[in-house]
């Protein structure tokens, strides 16, 4: 006698579904496909050597403490290690202000069980990461969405956004995944002003503000919200928690990632992590300490900045030449994604399938967004595919794009 | 201007505390004092040169991979060699029964996700695991206690228990932590047999079921339920959810640990884990199938058998000696840990705080019950601490024993 379990799930349950980003990513992995559909890094750059050389070195120096169990918080010396570089934007910030997590989505989860109750609302950017999506529904949350432009979220759209009472604010301000959006300096002093005023906290997602190819790096809301707080705390007290990671600067496989935040709020943190997965494992947070260390992270984002830049240009370059005048995309100053703004009327889906039959992928725009009937749009990644391969696959998109705007025509 | 951050939390966190073993950790951490409160591996058998071989090995060929985002399912070599090496129990497991998780820790929290509603309640052991009772907590569950005597959980208080309506029995069969006791044959079938009558799943947690002193290896929940399902899949389909790690066999800072389940379940689990942390470090996944492999693990284990064996010995000869006959203590038949039942009227937290004065350390019995007013209770690990220091450790918790004993006797 086989359990209904179907019938023995919770509530939450309903509301989780597979990523359709991951679903679509099996159809794309034929050898053939130039997939842009993808976020990964470009697994040609990561520092394999420096990977070697510092897990031999931890194991013969330090393996009873790199494969034992460890505190919830994390490894001391790494989370002092990231403390001590986000306060080169001058504000207080100590260890004690950081916990560390496995990857990014972890934290989001994280986050989500510290902040939702069933029905409370989220406010999100549109289009918005599907990941975050995704860790806050399993929380059973609503959205309200707030459109971004090309200077990132539309702050003068706010206001009316805020008497719906959000939870707290889900915001991207680097590169946005998916539109590559950065949100201007005027517009990030109001979102921390009107989040101070209200009451509502500020969740910043950063994962790819290290990867700026081009203009000057714009204060984090993190730093903006410690300048306008004028306590005299000797650590961050404020009204942001604020993500950033690993992954994309030096490799995603070791899932190491970090929150910043007020101490009380690490401690309600610490308490669910705890319960959600003991601690992140010690030889990994060991191991990025160490290959991080002594000035390697940021020669190494040097050198991926420089061969990003080269593959962003690329596929600039490339829609700009094939790409119909009808068609708008996103300019992104960092990052790994572009964004493509479709005629109205034509199917991000069909241009997917019509995509995927002349072997070149991407993500259709509509999953990142959480209101119905969202606008036919693109994601392109650009960090994983070679200039060669980035320009033959826009061709082939435009190829496809025609055809689709051929049937669309005669309709 | 600082959020009132108390004010935004999610109702979930009224139930969160942290871990009072993780707490009482700390204050034993001084290097005078003799630990048997911690639940750690010993150290000084970690396999570190083949983790060192290993490492080495899958970074020179396979570091692409290895550094880069993998499925959220696992690692498909490290499940298929989990599924065989369950399979010895003969009985029907494949790869789509296995999703690795970051620690077994993790699995309890996918598996509260996918079953608790807020106030459904979890069948479990008095005592039960701490780990358990937090994740399951943080659903805002309730709990069912039923107790354990030598042969673990007592099968005749069940059918009382089951009219109460649990959502599922959380059940650790081997050694269990804290009491170090392990369910008899007979009354393993009778669990499956109301699992499957009742329609109630098991959640069978066997982080110790490999580290066998003496006797025979009882079949597993698992194992006993797909034999009296006599459906034909080629799969497992039946009614428990079993969770397994290499934190004990091999090493814990690395976070490896399994589910085995349906693949219905798995693949709900799978959603629920994209959502908590996107997938399992793909790296570490890789080094604990290249270190267990090719009869390793087994070789590793049967070491690991003749250290903790000594050390169980150790502990349970100097009780004999030392400790006053109105003191009963389990005799484990393996695993990390003993449980000690002291005579009524004593308190175990007294206790603790007198031993840990003599400098030695245990966790007092009470975290361990769902139940309010549990007896006075103490639990012993015997894996992380030497012979020598084991009876040295015991005389003086006997000492402390004797102080509290004459400090009750006065009363």
């Amino acid at each position: 006698m086989s359990i209904l379990w179907e019938s023995r799930y919770a509530l939450r349950m309903e509301r989780m579904t597979s990523s359709m980003i991951r679903e679509l990513l099996k159809l794309t992995q034929r050898p053939e496909v130039i997939s842009f559909a993808g976020g990964l890094p470009a697994a040609e750059y990561f520092p394999v050597n420096r990977f070697q050389d510092v897990c031999q070195r931890v194991l013969a120096d330090n393996a009873h403490f790199a494969l034992q169990y460890g505190p919830t918080e994390g490894y001391p010396p790494l989370r002092e290690f990231i403390a001590e570089r986000l306060s080169r934007e001058n504000f207080c910030i100590t260890a004690d202000n950081v916990l560390i997590t496995s990857g990014s989505q972890q934290a989001l989860s994280l986050i989500g069980a510290l902040l939702i109750n069933p029905g409370d609302k989220v406010l999100v950017e549109q289009p918005t990461y599907l990941g975050a999506v995704q860790a806050f529904s399993s929380y059973q949350t609503g959205y309200i969405g707030v459109p971004t432009d090309d200077d990132g979220i539309r702050t003068d759209l706010l206001p009316d956004a805020m008497r719906q009472g959000p939870k707290f604010m889900y915001i991207l301000p680097n590169f946005q995944n998916p539109a590559g959006v950065t949100i201007s300096y005027d517009r990030r002093v109001e979102l921390v002003r009107l989040s101070q005023e209200q009451g509502v906290p500020i969740v910043e997602d950063d994962p790819y503000g290290e990867l700026r190819y081009e203009g000057e790096h714009i204060r984090s809301l993190v730093a903006i919200d410690a300048e306008l707080n004028t306590s005299s705390d000797d650590c961050y007290t404020g009204n942001v928690i604020y993500l950033g990671t690993f992954s994309k600067t030096l490799a995603p496989g070791l899932r190491i990632a970090y929150v910043v935040a007020p101490p009380e709020v690490i401690s309600k943190l610490v308490q669910l992590k705890q319960a959600a997965d003991l601690h992140t494992s010690t030889f990994n947070q060991m191991v990025i300490y160490e290959v991080a260390k002594d000035g390697f992270i940021d020669e190494h984002v040097a050198n991926l900045v420089d061969v990003y830049q080269k593959r962003r240009d690329a596929m600039l370059g490339a829609l700009d030449r094939f790409m119909p005048p009808e068609v708008r995309w996103t300019h992104p100053q960092g990052g790994l994604f572009l964004w493509m703004h479709l005629p109205q009327g034509m199917s991000d889906r069909a241009l997917f399938e019509a995509a995927v039959e002349r072997n070149v992928a991407f993500v259709p725009g509509g999953s990142f967004f959480t209101v119905p009937d969202p606008p036919p749009t693109a994601r392109l990644n650009f960090s994983c595919v070679n200039e060669e391969h980035i320009i033959e696959g826009i061709q082939r998109l435009c190829e496809a794009y025609q055809e689709q705007a051929r049937t669309l025509a005669a309709h």
